[in-house]
């Protein structure tokens, strides 16, 4: 079965005051040179579709319930195990 | 300069309890055969660093301030503006 990982980020017209935090806070702790931080959500998991359904079903997942389409973008892909980002 | 997307998650033998939380709404909302949820952070940036000098930064940045490395794992890509999660 896939494992998909979705990345979730604020449209880019919208205030990300996460990122904007963190971008502020990078140069004090001594992390100079970074700019353009969004701070979104990530998720992962297992789908048990065949893949001429996985698409639909993963953007009905993402569009319906796992983002606010309205201020989230968002971006999936299959990944395997060593793709993990607790692997 | 290089942008920068990194995925975080909880380590795989903590409780996840945002991504349970996930996995047990999905069959109401008639998302079926979805397991293994997990939910952690997705930040992107642009760092200005050259390139023998990169990996080195981004990993300082997120065992010094990005992640919890007691609890947390990540992992990070390089990314072109296409693959941005708000493309």
């Amino acid at each position: 079965m896939p494992r998909i990982a979705v990345d979730v980020l604020l449209k880019r017209e919208i205030l990300d005051p996460q990122g904007r935090a963190v971008e502020e806070a990078l140069p004090g702790l001594g992390y100079d040179g970074v700019s353009e931080v969004r701070v979104g959500k990530h998720l992962e998991f297992v789908i048990d579709a065949p893949d001429d359904e996985l698409a639909a079903r993963v953007d009905a997942m993402c569009e319906g319930f796992l983002t606010n389409p309205v201020i989230e973008s968002y971006r999936w892909r299959v990944i395997d195990d060593a793709e993990r980002a607790d692997a």
